[in-house]
C-alpha cells in the first residue's frame, strides 16, 4: 500500500455491530478541505446518511474534511435517522473545528433499526484523538466498514507526473445487495493530487462505470450505496488535460481491483466469475449481454457446480433484451471454446470441469461480424453460503 | 378432475432421460382438428421445436391434432436440432394419419445435446396405440414432460354456460428457469368449447399475463417455453362474447394454479410466496414492483429463513424502476403491518416469525393515495436446495 498524503485515519467500536470482533464507526480526515466527487445509490428508498450527504456535498460545493461511516446499521427507514445523521455530523465537525457540510456520512447494515447515534457521537473525542496516517490505521477504518465481509478490500496505485508522484487508495465493502445502476455498496478513494471538484465528477463517473457498476453479486441494489472520491491535493501536483487522463486510468485501475474484491468476496462465493462480451453492436449492447450473464443464478449455480453447462450462458445472452444472430455467437469457457455459432463445440468435459475449480473463472462470449461494442462485467458463484448468510442475517 | 372431451393422452420412456423411473415422451391427441392458441419465449435463443411450432401454427391457420412433448433434451442449439424435430412431427403425423402441421412439438431438459430423435419415432406406434381418454393417462403425461419437479401440476374447472358444460384442463412443468416475459416454462391447456383461434389467442393472452407472466422462479427465461391452449369443440358448446369472458376468467383460474404450483415446486422451494402490489398509478407499474420484490434473492432467503426482514421488501420496491414516494409506502408481511409510511412499525417479532414458517407466505405492499394500478406475482423463496439443484443438472 502507499498511501495518498493529507489524509488519517482512526476507528473504533461503538456497539451498532452486534459482534465486538470488528470495529464500527470509520473516520477518514482530510488535513485540509478536499475535493470531493461522489455517486450515490438511484434506489427510490434512500437512507439518511445519502441524503444528507448529498446535500452537505452541494453547500459545501464539492468539498470535504472528514467521511464518519459506521456498519452494523444503515440508517435506513426509521423515524430518527435524519436527526441522527445530522446530530453525529455536527458532533464530528464540533469535535474537529470544521463546518457540519465538511462531513460526508455513510451508514451500512440492517434497515428498519432506529440508529442510537449518542454511541457514535461519544466515541468521537477519542475517536479524533486516535486519527493516524499509517498504514495500520488505514487497514483498521478499512476493516470498520464491513458487513459480511470476509476479507479486507483496499487497493493503491501511483503515478509519477511531470509535477510529482501522486497516489490513490481506496476501501470498500462488500458483499451481499450488490448490484450496478450506481455506486454499488460504499467505496472511499483518496487521493492527493490537486484537482478542481468539476474536473473530479467526470473522472469519477467514468471510473465507476467500468469497476462499480460493472459488478453484480445477487441482483439487489441498496438504498445506502455511494463512491465517494476526495482529492486533498497535499502534493500539490496539479495535473493538466493529458495527465488527467493518465490519472482517471490509474484511478479505474484502484476501482476495478475494488470491484473485483467485492466479486471475489460475494456472499457464500467461493469464484470470482469475470464476464466479456465482444462484437455487440455497441458497447452498451455488450454490457446488457455480459450483465445478464453475470445475474443468472443458473449460470452462476453451474460455475459453483464447476458444471460447463454454456447453455445456461446463451440462454441468458438470449433474454437480455438484446437483438443479435444466435449462429453468429461463440461462448469461450475458461479459454475453451464450448460452443462455436451457437451450437455445440467439441470439448473435453472432464479436463474443462477440472479448470472450472479454479477460483477465477472467466465467459467470454463473442458475436462474429462487424460488431466493435464490448464489456466486461464481475460477479461470483452462487452458492449454499449465499443462502445461509442471508436467510439469518438479521436475527 | 374434470377432464374436456375430445382428447386422448399416452406417455413412454424412450431413453431421453437417465433416470428411467420417470416417462419422457407424451402424446396428447384430439380427436379432430382443435382451435389453438401459444405463445412463446421471447428468449433470442429459441430452440427447434418452438420455431417448428411456430411455423406449423402458421401453415394450419392455428389448428392442431396433436402434441407432441419430450422431456429430458432441449433440442436447442444443436446441428441437428431442426432436422430432428421435423422428422418426429412427421412421423407423428404419418401414424395418425394427419397433416404434418398439425402437430405441435416441444422439449424440455437440457440445451446443446444433440437429440437421438429415432429413440422418439420408434417409440410412436406403441404411444399411438396407447392412447387414452381416462384420466390416469392424462396424469401419467403430466408426469411424464416434469424435469427437476418434484410434484404433478395439474388443475381444471368446469363451467355451465347456457348450451351445456364446458370443461379446461391444464398440465404443467417447473421448475427452474423460470421468469416471467412468455408463457414461461411449457403449459398445455385443453378445453371442449368451441371457440375460432381468432378468439382464443387474444384470450390466452390474457390469461397468460394474469398467470404464467406473473411467475418467477429464478429471473431466467428458458430458450423452450410455450403455453398452448386447445379448444377441441368436441361439446358443440359455441360461446357468445359475455360467455367468452367467464370462459376467460375461468382459464384464467386453471392457469393461475398453475403458476402458483410451479412457483410452489421452484427448485429447492419450500414455501411459495405472492406478491401483491396495491395503489400505484398503473397496473403496470404495480407489477414492476411487485416482480421486483419476486426477483429479489435477498427477499427470498430472509423467507426462506423465516426473518420478517421488510427492509430488503422496501429496498428491492425501491429499486423497481418506478418512482413514488416512500413516505406513503405500508408492507404488510403475512398479513401483518411491518412497515407503515415507509419507516418501522411496531410488530411481534417472534410471533411473525412463526407465522413466517407457513408453506405459503403473502406480502402486501401498498401505495397510499390515489393509484388504482394492482399487481400479483407469484415466486418462492430460495433455499440450499436451489443451489445444489442447479450446481450438477447436467453431470
Amino acid at each position: 500500500m502507499t498511501l495518498p498524503l493529507g489524509y488519517r485515519y482512526a476507528s473504533t467500536y461503538v456497539g451498532l455491530r452486534k459482534q465486538p470482533d470488528r470495529n464500527d464507526v470509520a473516520l477518514i480526515v482530510s488535513d485540509g478541505p478536499a475535493a470531493v466527487a461522489a455517486v450515490f445509490t438511484r434506489n427510490v428508498i434512500q437512507a439518511s446518511p445519502v441524503h444528507l450527504a448529498r446535500e452537505n456535498l452541494k453547500s459545501s460545493r464539492g468539498k470535504a474534511c472528514a467521511i464518519l461511516v459506521n456498519a452494523g446499521n444503515a440508517n435506513c427507514a426509521t423515524r430518527t435517522g435524519d436527526a441522527a445523521a445530522l446530530a453525529t455530523c455536527k458532533a464530528l465537525a464540533k469535535t474537529l473545528k470544521i463546518k457540519p457540510q465538511y462531513v460526508l456520512p455513510a451508514s451500512t447494515g440492517v434497515i428498519g433499526v432506529e440508529l442510537d447515534h449518542k454511541l457514535i457521537v461519544n466515541a468521537l473525542p477519542q475517536l479524533v484523538s486516535d486519527l493516524s496516517p499509517d498504514e495500520a490505521s488505514f487497514e483498521r477504518a478499512a476493516e470498520a466498514i464491513l458487513t459480511t465481509d470476509t476479507r479486507l478490500k483496499i487497493a493503491s496505485e501511483e503515478v509519477k507526473f511531470r509535477d510529482g508522484v501522486v497516489r490513490v487508495a481506496g476501501m470498500t465493502k462488500g458483499s451481499g445487495m450488490i448490484h450496478p445502476n450506481m455506486a454499488t455498496t460504499l467505496g472511499f478513494v483518496l487521493t492527493d493530487a490537486a484537482i478542481a471538484p468539476s474536473d473530479l465528477n467526470p473522472i469519477l463517473r467514468r471510473a465507476t462505470e467500468r469497476s462499480y457498476n460493472s459488478l453484480t453479486v445477487d441482483g439487489d441494489t441498496s438504498t445506502n450505496d455511494m463512491v465517494a472520491l476526495l482529492a486533498s491535493g497535499a502534493t500539490r501536483v496539479k495535473l493538466n488535460e493529458k495527465e488527467r487522463k493518465v490519472f482517471e486510468e490509474v484511478l479505474t485501475w484502484v476501482m476495478e481491483s475494488l470491484a473485483e474484491q467485492i466479486a471475489a468476496d460475494g456472499e457464500g462465493a467461493r469464484k470470482l466469475i469475470i464476464i466479456r462480451a465482444l462484437g455487440f453492436k455497441t458497447d452498451d449492447e455488450a454490457r446488457r449481454i455480459a450483465r445478464s450473464i453475470a445475474n443468472s443464478p443458473l449460470v452462476k449455480t453451474a460455475i459453483a457446480g464447476s458444471d460447463p453447462n454454456w447453455g445456461r450462458i446463451l440462454a441468458a445472452a438470449g433474454y437480455a433484451g438484446v437483438e443479435f444472430d444466435p449462429s453468429k455467437l461463440d461462448v469461450h469457457l475458461q479459454r475453451e471454446l464450448v460452443c462455436k455459432g451457437g451450437l455445440a463445440a467439441e470439448f473435453d468435459e472432464a479436463a474443462l470441469k477440472a479448470k472450472l475449480d479454479a477460483p477465477e473463472v472467466r465467459i467470454r462470449v463473442t458475436l462474429n461480424g462487424k460488431g466493435k461494442g464490448q464489456a466486461r462485467f464481475f460477479t461470483c458463484d452462487l452458492t449454499e453460503g449465499y443462502i445461509q448468510i442471508n436467510g439469518s442475517y438479521r436475527t
